[in-house]
């Protein structure tokens, strides 16, 4: 299927089938594939906490502002954005530099930018960890639903419950949960949009 | 083309062909699949400034610290997120009210969630723009790439400037920049990432 088609039938669904699992492999690949989403510098300020196991997702639904979608969904994903980016970027960039796409100078000089972007200047960090993870959130969507999967991204939780419930680090936050599995009966179909004129201005 | 192979060849274009035109009515439909990218509540709080025009790119530029792409790419999109979301929140549901998606005491509902959230809490707010502007800028990019062209995500330009450039309102600020065109030669390809276990853990 296109991505048009892919764009247009996804939905936010609300109803998972929770008879229905999928198994590791599957949703290994669609983290790998969201991993291949962009962030500033490859800076690569995201990573992923799959709650698969329904331990798992009962911890998380405690959090979840009673969201039951998060256990009945084959599993949730909290896409976690780091703040502090140019501490990690050198690391980031490293497989970049074996693979000889840059080399270890440009690594330095863009090291040195982010540093100038993001020390001592929070907002800037969690402006890039929400918009990496998000980057990452729809890509990881799109995959799941060209994988005939459905999800739901939920910004409905207790941030500071998920936290410490799943040990994220002290220069991390929960950006979004995403919810992936199959679909049950009664979802609703994508919401319709405002009209393109009132969102769209060319200049 | 399928969207794991879409998702693979995507990069961030560093070069765009300049002689190359993509028109309106492809910007358009790109634009109108951005816009089918989720928002929490359908919020729909983002929007596209779209610098077709020759001096609308050179207007960007200014405040894009001498990126050039973004006269050289034939289109270079503003994503901007919107605060306040709950303010518009209405509005932005009565489509999904005048097809019959939700009814209007669902509406008010929502609309009652969403001034808890949002109201008086500016970070919320903020976080919300960014996420919002990341979710559809991300649909924008993969659809670029389904349509044949490649596009480029940029963070590095002066926000007060653009803000100022292009009359954005008080409620709302520029999320990103995505350049989109036809690829010139001497791209990089897309990045390596880091290895799939250092972002990645089960629970």
């Amino acid at each position: 299927m296109d991505i048009d088609a892919l764009i247009e039938q996804r939905y936010s669904a609300n109803h998972f089938d929770a008879t229905r699992h999928v198994d590791d492999v599957t949703l290994t690949e669609l983290l790998r594939l969201a991993t291949l989403a962009p962030s500033a510098f490859n800076a690569q300020n995201r990573r992923f906490v799959v709650a698969s196991s329904v331990k798992a997702k009962e911890r998380l639904l405690r959090h979840a502002n009673g969201q039951d979608k998060v256990v009945h969904a084959a599993a949730t994903v909290v896409v976690v954005g780091r703040l502090a980016p140019h501490a990690t970027l050198a690391a980031a960039l490293q497989p970049s530099v074996d693979a000889g796409v840059i080399d270890a100078d440009l690594q330095a000089t863009l090291v040195h930018y982010a540093d100038a972007m993001y020390r001592d200047q929070p907002q800037n960090q969690r402006d890039e960890a929400i918009r990496s993870a998000s980057l990452s959130a729809m890509t990881l969507m799109l995959a799941a639903q060209g994988a005939g999967l459905v999800s739901c991204p939920m910004i409905g939780f207790d941030a500071a419950g998920v936290h410490r419930e799943f040990g994220l680090g002290n220069d991390e936050i929960p950006v979004m949960l995403v919810a992936i599995g199959h679909a049950a009966a009664g979802n609703w179909p994508q919401k319709p949009r405002l009209p393109l004129a009132d969102v769209l201005a060319w200049q």
